[in-house]
This record gives structure tokens, sequence and C-alpha cells, in this order.
């Protein structure tokens, strides 16, 4: 159902669906909000609004600004994590939300009601007098605003995914790691192509270039247009963040193989040279045939010595492997 | 053939190839099309159309928008995905397609018949409102848009190619994965190679500075704009997915090296040292030469003690290997 | 408790809380001083300042310039090292600093006394000649200085630290090295995120641009805009350097797995066909039966020869293993 | 030998090289070649040449495009891949060409006779209408587009090598395949050095801004920028195709020492557990001592059974490998 | 010792330290150098130079072109490359060099006396015409031109280092290789460090933007500045290469790791089974016991027939691992 508002210094009204016409041309600033494909039509038609603007909002197209001659028009996205089937599985979802400023009404075009439009909405339906001091830019600057507020609740969740994933790296190489991290890498390319494009569309807004921004607005879109700077900077440190994790987790394996290794080449220096020497006394040369032929085998301390001898060697590569750190 | 169309708003009507003259001087829009050299010469001296315009349809030039005084010349290439010999082996090939808007003329060059020319001018022939009622600078972009939008078919493939290798990445490492992986790579690589520079030559149109571009039409060349812009964007994301999938595919050989050092070194490690005890108790000291010589052997229980002591060790190994999830 | 000053070339005054609007309108340049949320708001009345300036302060924005029509805002971010709990673990803490210079009165909004404040406030109070001369832009950019200085301190930290590491790569591949790696690109990320704008919030000053700021300190902030250019320079040096010394590390490891590798395979391939020969010689095959059946062990040189010869190949291999360098 | 050539549209005349004077004030466009560098400087006198522009040519400077009151001088440089003493060893070598564009003559200065200035000169010799038609300006076009073209099939050899390098990967793990690549993207950052201020000097001439470039001519400098703006985009190509090269090269390696321990691991966990299973039965327990010390050695089937086992034990162990693809 | 030239047309002569006002006063053109911290203050003090100038020689600044009322100021830095202890070891020094340059003075700040500013300072003094016709514009041109050319020599010492690096390479992984190369990293980080805000110096005086660089100079500037543009493009170069050189060592690295893997693998696979059959000949299973214990080793041939039996399959192993490449 489309809804329309007429707010004025003194109040604002609610207007029926079927009074558009009325309610553009009451007094005060119009804003009416339409919800579904279909309203988007009629809403176009009694305002002027471009179907190049209209297909913008029903295609998921790029945040941005464009100027036309009636009306300045605001596509930005609202953005939400929704939980995947595995840990670490979230994806960044977003939502076009079209913003039409006008001369003095704004129409706003969304597949389905969203929170920040109601938010909005909601205050000026309550009459807060700060809200009804403005016009239609000021009220898009609300909306894009609380949008924009959301994106840093969004960092935070992935920044604290990056945390958990770090944390996790120190218990062992674990394969689901580098998928979490992989995940995570993914959520920030998805929230990156929205973050970088609405940069722009809010700084064109905030150079004050629209016709339908004024002066005194400006320095709220500069105040909205900070944030998402922030927000690109934040992006880029958690990439970086991200890619370090992975160096770690890499090298935790390598640090692992490195470690098998030395305990195999420990095992296997002291064990096999032990196993020649019993496999030597092990041997059937014929005692009788000469006195060269394996007399040890006759000695009264033959076998103690031996054991002694491969004790004594075992504990020499011991004390050996200890000093060089491979035990 | 070359077909030349001349249409207004009240309707459109077909010339034959023979009267390019009499098609160019005739009251409304003309468009012709040509779709060999051979036929680019005569519709270049009948048009007035610089050879140089002629020469990168024929050399396959770079996508670009140049301005002449009689005309705007738009070049832009359609891409395909050829399928190639072996799964995930497939190549962009892009074909090229000259614009040549005039005043109340375009001029379409291309080496061989294509869809996206085929289909606008239907339009025109079927007569349908919405085409007549524009001049050439809209009709180059239907075409061009039409081109655009198939680059959007083309990158969902290329996506879910990766989409696949990444799940057959956790089927274990197949040195094919990588080889698919390159392949994408190559196809992206191809691809950014058409995109980039046809977001610059539209990019120009969609500022309106060419002389043969109405401003009615700058809006429409906006969108197609847009649309070359978040090509640009998916093509860097996917190249990056690609990345990330390559990341994943090198760590899981890691991981199958040091799982199989593991097993190795567990292996080693119990066995060695038991084949060491049972070498000792091989060797042929002479029992009988003193009471220090091996006198394990004659013990009663000599042999199944040795059996049972090896059994203890073996135990406690495994299951510190266990612990250590070496197992 | 806020605390205003005023000083002309003939002296400086302190002026009490409550009289703010006093010290305002006095003769010479006033400065006052908030350090808490509610002090921010009684200031901001007192001088007109904007909320969203003071908003800046409390949320911590990004450093940055903005005109207002009655003075210009400055936001910089004093920096320190914050010790954490393990070795290497520090991390880069800042803190909002506020500048508001009017036509002839400074504000400035930190969260609590800080240093960089405390130190040109003193400088006044002491009547030192220089700094009774100049006006609000060149008392801040006194501020703004200290604070850049300061961050050259902490930068020569981060390189000692780099340094120190570096130092102990040599010593083996200690696991602990990437985690201090790890800190310091933490490190230097968030100090850049600090650095970047701060060079272009100043580069904004040292152009001249904002009304409040007189050609003659123009040049002053140059100075300061240089520092910050070579602080964004060093950053990125000190960010090559970590990589590089990450690649040395990781390298370590590879060798180390190498020349454990190598001792694994020279123990092996001398001990492994050493221990064939004695097994060969361990068989028991019944000399009496025929005069094929192992009549070396029946020799009178039988066991000297053999050991001789399994000395002589473990000395060839030796040598062989030597030249080779994998000994 | 200096030589020198005048044109007019009826006809081309060469002139001696003692009269360069005469040439330079005959009627038409005078072109003049310098080969050694003591004709640099008769030339450079007798048309007012810069010693700065000479010197450039002499000292191998960057391709560039320079103003000067009496001419426009541009520097490219021709490029030849040179064949090294290996397979896969070329480099690129360049030569300086400089060109100066004066009112209506042409000074080239090569420091040996070049090709593609040879090339040209004949063509005037041969008074080829086209050439006679226009001034110094596009006779220079004549030889940068010559010399630009020969780019191509450079990059067309490297692209080829690059091919032979993947097609060898293929076949294992060879170290020279690391040195081809290497050797490739030595000669591809030659050819950027190159190509790259080629780009910005031939950039400058078709924007037409030197004096000395006529309107007419901007077009054919604007398509040889186009080309070069196509080869700095190969470049970049190439060097990325090279990379992948390298990173399926790494792969094999790490694949083949992945099969290496697989191969060792299988072998080492069949054996060692049977060599542990002889060795208990070649241990000299006393069967004689007690009814527990080895009864099976006395039982009429314990070698068929132990052989049996054995059997059995590998049999399983080798289903096993290959279901988990180890073998 | 400050000293002073004083220059025209028809001579130059030298003034004393304490005549700085008579020098600056003199017809024609004033050159003064000061070399110590102290000398610094009294030559600003006669000149009016700004003690940020002075600040910047004394602190080490990086680069730059400032422009004040009376003269224009830049700062380069000369650079050496320093021996280290080690071999590779050597450091990019610099130390910087203040050039003032008034309407007809000029005056250098250097911390001690360095060769090139002695070299211009001679060849005035000799009166070379070339010297003595120019203003102080064209002597700070001869004084940057001359610490930019000991650019390329050390730039190309650097280069010889790396070649040096990349034929060590080759002789097997040794683990300086690395060392070696982080060096050169660090030299051309700092190297780099210097040229790129020198080349944006240089510029700055090309495009002749300053008060007192005169036209006639400008080009002369042009051509240091194209130097610089290389120097910046030969880092980059190096850095590549040096790049490359690391990944040729890392996979040195890894190769060598599977060539000793194979060798291990090799010798096990051969040695372990031929192990096990002599170990079955080794038990101790009673002949007597039945016909079914070990009758091979009553058997005439049974030992002969084993040996035999042994190296037909150590010499297939052979034969197939040389074929597989392994050996
Ligand atoms: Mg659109
Ligand atoms: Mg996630
Ligand atoms: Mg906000
Ligand atoms: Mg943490
Ligand atoms: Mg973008
Ligand atoms: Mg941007
Ligand atoms: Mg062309
Ligand atoms: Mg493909
Ligand atoms: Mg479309
Ligand atoms: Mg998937
Ligand atoms: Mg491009
Ligand atoms: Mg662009
Ligand atoms: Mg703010
Ligand atoms: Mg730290
Ligand atoms: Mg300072
Ligand atoms: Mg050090
Ligand atoms: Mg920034
Ligand atoms: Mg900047
Ligand atoms: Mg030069
Ligand atoms: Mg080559
Ligand atoms: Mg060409
Ligand atoms: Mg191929
Ligand atoms: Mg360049
Ligand atoms: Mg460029
Ligand atoms: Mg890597
Ligand atoms: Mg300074
Ligand atoms: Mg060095
Ligand atoms: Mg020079
Ligand atoms: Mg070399
Ligand atoms: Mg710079
Ligand atoms: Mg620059």
């Amino acid at each position: 159902m489309i809804s329309a508002l007429v707010y004025r210094d003194d109040g604002a009204s609610a207007y029926e669906e079927t009074a558009l016409d009325a309610a553009r041309d009451a007094d005060g600033t119009t804003w009416v909000r339409a919800t579904t494909g279909e309203e988007f039509d009629r809403v176009a038609e009694a305002f002027g609004i471009h179907s190049l603007s209209v297909e913008d909002v029903r295609n998921d197209a790029r945040p941005k600004t464009e100027e036309y001659d009636e009306y300045t028009f605001v596509l930005v996205r609202m953005a939400t994590l929704r939980a995947g089937e595995q840990v670490f599985e979230e994806e960044v979802q977003t939502r076009p939300v079209g913003l039409c400023f006008g001369d003095d009404w704004l129409v706003t075009l969304t597949r389905r009601e969203l929170e920040p439009i109601n938010y909005v909405w909601n205050a000026i339906e309550r009459e807060e007098p700060r809200m009804l001091r403005f016009g239609p830019d000021y009220v898009g600057y609300r909306v894009i605003d609380r949008i924009v507020d959301e994106y840093f609740g969004l960092l935070d969740e992935v920044g604290g995914e990056i945390e958990l994933i770090e944390d996790s790296i120190f218990e062992g190489p674990d394969p689901e790691v580098l998928e979490g991290l992989n995940a995570v890498r993914r959520d920030l390319l998805s929230f990156r192509k929205t973050v970088w494009p609405t940069r722009e569309a809010v700084g064109v807004l905030a150079r004050g270039d629209p016709d339908y921004v004024r002066e005194a607005t400006e320095k709220y879109y500069r105040d909205v247009y900070d944030h998402l700077v922030e927000l690109v900077d934040l992006t880029e440190t958690y990439r970086d963040l991200a890619r370090g994790a992975r160096d770690i987790y890499l090298n935790t394996l390598s640090q692992s193989t490195n470690e098998v290794m030395k305990t195999l080449t420990v095992v296997a220096t002291i064990i096999l040279p032990l196993t020649l020497v019993v496999g030597i006394y092990g041997m059937n040369f014929d005692p009788g045939a000469s006195a060269f032929n394996m007399p040890e085998l006759g000695w009264a301390y033959g076998y103690p010595a031996t054991m002694l001898g491969m004790a004594l060697v075992s504990g020499v590569l011991l004390v050996y492997f200890r000093r060089e750190h491979w035990l």
C-alpha cells in the first residue's frame, strides 16, 4: 500500500493512497513511499519520475546520485548479514532504496517495507519538531544516515569474526579456518561493492551540486560522507587483517609440517643406527671357523657392553637434538 | 549484402543495396548496415566515413568513441564464450561492432551478421513506436545496450565456474583445479580488456560531449554506463574470488602433505623402536659364555613379557598421537 | 573544568569558567578549552559551534578540516602506544582533539586533559613573546605540531620492534616472530588510519583555503604538512620492511624443513643399506644343505671383511653427501 | 653520411650532404636524416636544434615529446628482441629515434641507419602521392607508426614463449621453466619501460597541443595512440599470464613433493610392520626354557600362517591406500 | 667557513666571510655557501632566509620546492652507498642540500662540504664562460644535475648486486641470498624515499612556476626532471627484479626439498622390501617341526636364488625410478 504524508512546521497529516495528487499539491512537504513494483509505476506517473530511475530500483542497480530536471534521484542500499548454513557462513545481503527529492516532495521506492524508512516516517508522524522544520532533502539525509549507521554494526560483526578466527588459529591448523577467512573475504568484497559507490553518491550530495539539496543540508550529507569514508577505510583494514590471519594460518601449517619432520628425523636418527648394531650381532658368522668371526658374541660382557653403548649413543643424540631445539 | 532502412515517426521502409544515395537523402533517419570488408568501403564512400574508422573495425581495435566532423564513431565489442576442448576450457571471443552516428543517419559495420544488430533492426522494421520516435543516437544506444546486457550472462557463467571449482576443491587436491582456475583467470583478463575501454567509450557518450548525441539520449547512455561500471566491479570481484579459491586449493595441498607426513611419522615412531627391541633379542651373544649374555632368552616369561611390553609401548604412543590429533 | 585564557601582545590573563561570555568579548585572543562532554555543550553554545563538530569529537570521527561560517573546525588525533599483555603486543591508541578557530578565538575540545594542549597553554600563561604575537590559527598550529611530532616517536618504536624481530629471526624459526610481525602490521594499519586523513586535513590548512587561517600562518602548516607526508612515507616503508621480515622468516622455516629432510635422508641412505647387509648374514639358510648356502659365514675373514665393506660404503656416502652440502 | 630530401606535391629531389642550407631553404618540405653523433651537431646547427635534444638521442633518454620555439621534438625507441645465449633467453633491445618537426622541415636523429626511417624515406623517393601531399608531421607519424607496429610482433613473440612455457609445465617440474618465466618477466619489464612513456609522448601529439602538429594530422596520431594503449594493456595481460604460469609451476612442484611423500609413506606403512613381525620370529628366546617362549616356532603351520597373515595385512593396506587415492 | 663568490659576464671574485653584506650588494650574481649550523644563521640573517628553510636543512626534511616572497627554496639530497659490515650490506646514506635562489643571489646550505657544490663552485672560480653567462637558477640547476647524475651510479651498483645474487642462486639454496635480497630491497626503499619527492620538487622548477626560475632555465630543469622520472622507473624495475630473484630462490629451495625427498623415497622403496625378505629368512621357525616351516632354508640354491631375486627387484625399481626422473 502506498502511504503519503504531508508535513509543515505546524504538524503532519497522512493522505489516502488514492489521493496522491491531493497530497502532492497540498501545502508543505509531501513524502510518498511505494513498496511494490506496481506502486512504483503509479507514483512515478503522479510525480513525473523517469522510468530509468524506477528500473534502477527494480534491477538492483549500483548506488548513485543522478539529477533529473524535476528531481534528484539517489539510490542507496540497505545491508544486512544473513546467517548462512555453516559457522562463519553469513552473507551480506543488500536491498535497494530509491529516493527522489523534488522541490517540496520526496518519493521513496523500496521493494518491501524497510526499517530505516519506517523509522524516519514515524518520527514525522510523531511530529518531532526537528523533522518538521526541514524539507525533503533533510528527510533523505535521515534515511541515508540510518542506513549508513547500520553498516558499522555489520562491519563490527565481520571484525568479530576475524578475531574469532585469529584466536582459533593458535589451537592448531584446522582447514575450517581458511574457509572461514574466505567467507569473511567474500563478505568484505560484497560490502565494498556497496560502500564504494555509496560514498561517491553521497559525496555528490555533500558537495551540494544537485539542485534539490539546500545549502543548509549540505553539512549533514558531509557528515554521512565522513562516515562512508571511514567505512571504506575500515573495509580495507579488515581485508588487510584477514590477509594477515591467512598468513599466520599458512605458517602454522608449515610450522606443523616442520615439527612433524623433526620428530620423524629424530626417531629415525636414533633408532636406525641402533637397529644396525643389533643386526650386526644377529649375523650368523661362524665363530668356530676363525677367531676373527664375531668373537664379541663369546665375550663375557659382550651383551651388557653393547646395550650400554647403545644407551650412550641414544643419550648423546637426545641431548644434541634437544640443544638444537628439535625436541 | 548491404541493407538500408529509412524510418520516420510514421513508419519504416527498406531500400535496395544499390540505392544507398537515395536512402541517405530520404526524409527520416537512415540506417545502413554493412557486414563484409568490401561493403565497408562502399558505405564509407557514400557517407564520408574516414578510412581510420573502417580500419578500426577491420583490425579489431579497442572499444572507443571518436569524433569526426560529420559523425561520431563508436566501436564496441560483442562477447561470447566459446566452449573449449577441456572442461573449464572456454575462451572469451569478441567481435568488433562499429557504429557511425551522423546527423540523421547511422552506419553499422560488423564483420558478419550479429544478433544485437538484427534484433534492433527488426524492432524498427516492425515499426515499434518507441523506436521510430528517436534518432540514430537512440538506435545506437539500443544496440550497445543489448551487447552490454549479454556481458552479464557471460560473467554469470564465469561465476558459475568459480563456484564449481570451489566445490571441487574440498574433494581433495586435484591438479585440474588449478588449470581450471587459470582458465577462469584468463577469461577474466580477456573480458576486462573489453569492458574497461567500453566503459570509457560509453562514458564519453553519457557525458554528452559528442555532437551527434542529443541531450535527450544522454540519460540512456548513462544507464548503460552504470551497467559497465558494475561489470568492471564484478570482473574485479571474480578475480578476487578466483584468487581466494587458488589460496584454498594450495592450502588443501599443504594440508594433505602435512597429513601424509604425520601418518609416516606415526608409523615410523611406533614400529621402529619395536623393531629395535626384536632386533636385540635376535642377537647371537652366547648365553653360555657368561651369565651376563642375554639371560632374558632363557627366562620362562621372556617372550610373553617382551611382547606385552611392546604392546604397551605401542598403546601409549597411539593414545599420545591421537591426543595430539596426529591420527 | 572549563578554562579560559585571553592574551594580547602585552600579556595573558585567565578567566573563570563562569565568565565565558566575558572572555569571549574581551579584547585579544580568547582560548577556551573544554575536556568533558558536558562542557562541550556549554562552550558550543557560547561560541556558536555546530552540534556536528561537537559530535565528531564525541564519536571519534576521522581527522578532518571543515569550514563553518563562524569558524574553521579541525579534528586531529593524539596517538600513543599502549603496552599490551604480551611481548610485541602494543596497540596504537588515539584520542580526538577538536580545534575551532574563530576570528579572534579558539576552542579546543578533548575528552580528557591532554599533554599537547597543556603544553601550549602553559607557554601562553608564561607569556612567551612568540606565542602572544600571533592569533588563534598559530596556537592551533602549535598544538597540531606537538601532536604530529609525537607521531615520529611512535613510529620509531615500531621501527625498533621490526629491527628486534629481524634480529630474532636468525636465531631459528619461532612462531612468536610471526605473531610479533602481525602485531606490528596491525599497529601500522591503525597508525595509517590516523596519519592519512590528518595529512589531508592539514593540507587544507597549508593551502590556506580556510578563512580563519591567516596568510602568515600558512607556511607553518606547510611545515607540519611536510612532516605528515614524511610520516605517511615512513609508514609505508615500515610496512614494506615488515613484509620483508615475514618473507625471511617463512624462508627460514622452509630452510629448516629442508635441512631436517636432508638429515633424515642422509641417515636413512647410509644406515638402511647396511641394515640390509647385516640382515643378509642373519638369514638362516643351512650351509650344510649345499656349498651355495651362505658359504661366507664359514670363511675365516667373513666377519671383518663385511664390517670393513660396510665402513667403506658409509665413508664413501659421507664424503659424497658432504660434497653435495647435505651435511 | 647526412642525406637530405626535399619534396612537394609534384615530386621529390635529393640534396648533397654539403648543401644543407640550400635544402633547408628550398621550396617544399625538407627532411634531413643524421645517423652519427658527428652529423647530429652539423644538422643541429643548420636547423637550430637545441643541444638538449641532441643529448637526449645520444644518451638514450626516455621517449617524450618536448616543444621548443622552432620545432617539436619527439623521441621514440625502436625495439627488437636480441636472441640470448640460452633457450628463452632473449633481451629487448631498444634504439633511440629523435624527430624534430619544424614548420616545413623534419630532422631525424638516429645512432645508426634504422629500417623504419629508410622505409618511409624510400616511399617519398618513389614519390608516392600520399606521402607528398602532407607535411613533416605526417612523415613523423609514418615513422612512429612503423616503429609501433613492430612492437606488436615483439609482444607476439613474448606471448608465444609464455605459451611454450605453459605447455612444458605439464611435463613435470623442471627448474628451467622458472628461469624462462623470469626471462619473460624481464622482457616485459624492459618493454613496459619503453611503451609507457611512448604512449604519453604520442598522446601529446594526438591531443594536438604542439604547434607543429597540424589539425589534419592529429587523427593519425590518435590512431597510433590507440595502438600504444593496446600495447600497454597487452603488456599487463602478459605479465598476468606469466604470473599465472609461475603459480601453476610452483603448484606442480608441491604436487610432486606430495606424491613423493605419499609413495614413501605407503611403502613404509606396509613394509615396516611386516619387518617387525619377521623380526619377532627372528628372536632367540629359548623355547626349551618354558612353553611360553615362542611356541609358534615349533608349530607345524607357523611359517605359512605367518606369511599368509603378512600377505593379508599388505593386501588390506594396499586396498585402503588405493581408496584414499594415495596410490 | 662561509665562502662568498660574486660573478658577472666578465669574471668572478671571492669575498671574505666577514663581507657578506658587501657580497650581497655587489654588482653581479652572489653565491654564498654555508656548511655548519652556526653559519646557517648568519647567512639566513644577511639574506632574509626564513627559519623554516634553515630548519629543513638541519632536520633532514624531505626534498621539496617552496616559494617565499624573496626567494625560492629547494631542498635536494645527495646520496651515497655506505659499505656495511657484511657482503651485500650497504646502506643508502643521504645528506640534505638546501638551495635558496633569490633575484640575483644564491645561498647553499649543507651540513658539511659536499662534492657537487665544490665542483660547480670551482667551475665559476675558473671563470668558465658558460657558467658566468647565467644567473643563480642556472647554478642551482648545475648543482642539482650533478647530484642527480650520481643517483644513476648508485642504482647501477644496486643493479650489479641483484645480478650477483641472481648468479649465486643457481649455485644452491644459501640463506645469505635472501639476506642479500632483503638488503637490496631496503636500499631501494631508501632510495625511492629520496627520488620520489625530488622528482616532484624538480617538476615544480621544470614547469617554471617559481618566480626565481627564469624561462630560459626551465628547459634545463626539464632535462633533470626527465632523469628523475627515469630513476623512479629504474627503481621500480629493480624492485621487480629483486622480487623475481626471490621467487627463483624460494623455488630453488622447494626444488631442493623435492629432490631430497625423492632420494629418500627411492632408497626406502628399494631397501625396505629387501630388508623384509632377509628378515623372513632370519626367522627361527623350526624346519624340523614340519615340512611347511621354511623349507627354503634347506634348499641347495635357496641362498643364491634369494640374492638373485633381490637383485632383480632392485634392478627393476631402479629402472622405473630413472624413467620417472626420480634419479
Ligand atoms: Mg539503470
Ligand atoms: Mg561471514
Ligand atoms: Mg550518522
Ligand atoms: Mg585478537
Ligand atoms: Mg567504483
Ligand atoms: Mg572515489
Ligand atoms: Mg585504428
Ligand atoms: Mg572458462
Ligand atoms: Mg540494459
Ligand atoms: Mg560456493
Ligand atoms: Mg584502460
Ligand atoms: Mg576510467
Ligand atoms: Mg560527524
Ligand atoms: Mg607493537
Ligand atoms: Mg614539527
Ligand atoms: Mg637490522
Ligand atoms: Mg584518504
Ligand atoms: Mg592525498
Ligand atoms: Mg635529456
Ligand atoms: Mg625472452
Ligand atoms: Mg599502425
Ligand atoms: Mg596455452
Ligand atoms: Mg610513466
Ligand atoms: Mg597516462
Ligand atoms: Mg606466496
Ligand atoms: Mg620543515
Ligand atoms: Mg646493498
Ligand atoms: Mg644530467
Ligand atoms: Mg643476470
Ligand atoms: Mg610523493
Ligand atoms: Mg608525480
